[in-house]
């Protein structure tokens, strides 16, 4: 059996060996090679439409598709068909990376690094932003001990971010599909949103894009956050109604907004929120590295011909 | 005895209650008032210069300062007998507050936030700051994990440091004037710098302000340091030679700096730091918040009534 590993990323050859599967590089930006369409598995990483959409109607015996994306919705929408083709994410190969990611961001809103580069672009002194002040003044965001964070989406990513907020003293919840304790913190279902963003510092969304999480934060939620609580979303754009969010942000309805991922990305250059001194723009910065990818595949690898059910199926 | 505490701050009172000792708060921008120069104790939060020249002179009866600030070189230079006044510092009370600060900058700085918020401001899409990337490339500092931090200056606030560092995946190593192991981590002395310096992906500089600190950072130590290295100073701004750091910079002999305290603040509107791209420029904003004031004022309280040695003699 063939199996294809993507030269988008530099991955390590050497620990895909061992098993009874012959290992070939491939560029995911060109058609498949006529000498490699017959394989069984492929690995994808940031590749081209045509490509996928190439390899969709070509790789007749393909059986498994390892996406390195945590959430691979390109693949999702290129063609393969379900019914012989199983697809695996590369869900925990971004946890470390999106995870530090959101910490940043949530630093940069509650230490207000943004609006002190805004002064140092100006030559001025950010003099507004620092010196002496109230330590966690009532209905501030100024700090992450003792913060109330609430996490919605709390998959993998979540977990890991938890680490580092409680290393910092804050107080997570998380809200998912499935309510009970996971990794000593309550998750609670949606149903309970409307009391439980009432009490949140800071919203952070890590949702999949899907149909279901579509403007998932929407208007009427969004009226629910206390006024100096932050959104971050690094999940996907779509689980944002951005013209809701601009206009809470326009009313002074929420603190502010952290955000990587956008309903369209690029951000279109004319869209308000550039303008927005409490937006934090980021372009889909937080993951697009996978972290220690050759041993998912590996483990995967394993599974698939040993006839065990995969990791991560979407 | 009479103790007086600063209305600078919101300190709750109740908690320095029990002792044999009556409790007045003063206002740190006016003379002592006549019928509290008698005090024994004084604590002392943003004081006015003028204000501490006037208790130097006043009361005579003072036999300790206990500071609220880690650094408080404005008490030490407002002419207070030292034969008979012992000064104590909050150091510990600044730990989390200046520890989140600084990662805060770290990430921002490995995260390029700041380029970010750049490309915001100009309207534009940050892209060369995001989207699909290699990994911890060689000669980046892109992520603290497996980052080479190196913490000179490795007291209370440093240790608390190295705990979000290390829940992040970062590698720590201190420089103090002792050498050992501290917390888990190992700590070298000031010799061993021109070996260390040359393996670090950020130097975070948490030294007091003194005249065995000045400069301690020059440029022939900035030499040393990898070129894609940053420096992040939140101890005190005449650790580093301004010029020399800004000469570095424009030669691209560091990555970029962090900088929370400056050699003479409020920060000249005429430096050129303020222009430089890979400058991070904080207001002295990293504590400025007094965390469990009480704690430490009534413990030095008590070992004061009890004649015994007090906690952070300066
Ligand atoms: N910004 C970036 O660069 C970047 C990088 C990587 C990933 N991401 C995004 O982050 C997402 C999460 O990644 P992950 O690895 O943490 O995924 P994960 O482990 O699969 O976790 C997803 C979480 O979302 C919840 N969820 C899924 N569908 C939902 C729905 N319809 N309504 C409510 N909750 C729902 C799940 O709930 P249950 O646990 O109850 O099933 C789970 O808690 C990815 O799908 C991707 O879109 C972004
Ligand atoms: N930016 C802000 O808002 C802010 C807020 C609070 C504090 N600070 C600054 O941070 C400094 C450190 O605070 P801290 O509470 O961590 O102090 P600390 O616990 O007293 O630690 C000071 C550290 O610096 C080392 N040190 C002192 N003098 C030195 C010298 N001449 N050469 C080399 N190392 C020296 C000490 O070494 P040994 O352990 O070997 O003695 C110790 O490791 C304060 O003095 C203050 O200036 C800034």
């Amino acid at each position: 059996m063939k199996l294809l590993y993507p030269t988008s990323l530099s991955l390590d050859p050497k620990l895909l060996e061992g098993f009874n599967a012959s290992i070939h590089s491939y560029d995911v930006t060109k058609p498949i090679p006529e000498d490699l369409i017959d394989a069984e598995c492929l690995i994808t990483w940031c590749n081209s439409p045509s490509n996928l959409k190439d390899a969709a109607s070509r790789c007749k015996k393909l059986k498994w598709i390892q996406a390195l994306a945590a959430g691979p919705n390109d693949v999702l929408n290129a063609g393969f068909d379900p019914k012989t083709v199983t697809i695996t994410t590369g869900s925990g190969l971004h946890d470390q990376t999106v995870a530090e990611h959101t910490l940043g961001m949530l630093l940069t809103a509650a230490r207000k690094f943004h609006l002190m580069r805004d002064s140092q672009t100006q030559g001025k002194w950010p003099g507004n932003s620092g010196g002496p002040q109230p330590d966690k003044a009532p209905g501030t965001f100024t700090t992450l001990h003792e913060a109330r964070i609430l996490v919605w989406g709390f998959g993998n990513i979540a977990k890991t971010l938890t680490l580092y907020l409680r290393a910092l003293g804050a107080e997570v919840k998380g809200v998912a599909r499935h309510a009970g304790v996971r990794d000593g913190v309550q998750v609670y279902s949606e149903d309970q949103l409307p009391e439980l963003l009432k009490e949140t510092d800071a919203l952070v969304m890590i949702l999949p894009g899907s149909d279901s999480t579509k403007h998932a934060l929407n208007a009427e939620r969004l009226k629910v956050l206390p006024k100096h609580a932050w959104v971050v979303n690094v999940g996907r754009g779509t689980c944002i109604d951005e013209a809701a969010l601009n206009s809470a942000l326009d009313e002074g309805a929420i603190g502010g907004a952290a955000l990587d991922v956008f309903e369209k990305e690029p951000l279109d250059e004319s869209s308000p929120l550039y303008k927005q001194k409490n937006v934090i723009l980021s372009p889909h910065a937080a993951g697009g590295r996978p972290r220690g990818a050759e041993g998912l595949i590996a483990e995967n690898l394993r599974r698939f011909l040993a006839g065990q059910e995969l990791k991560n199926v979407l």
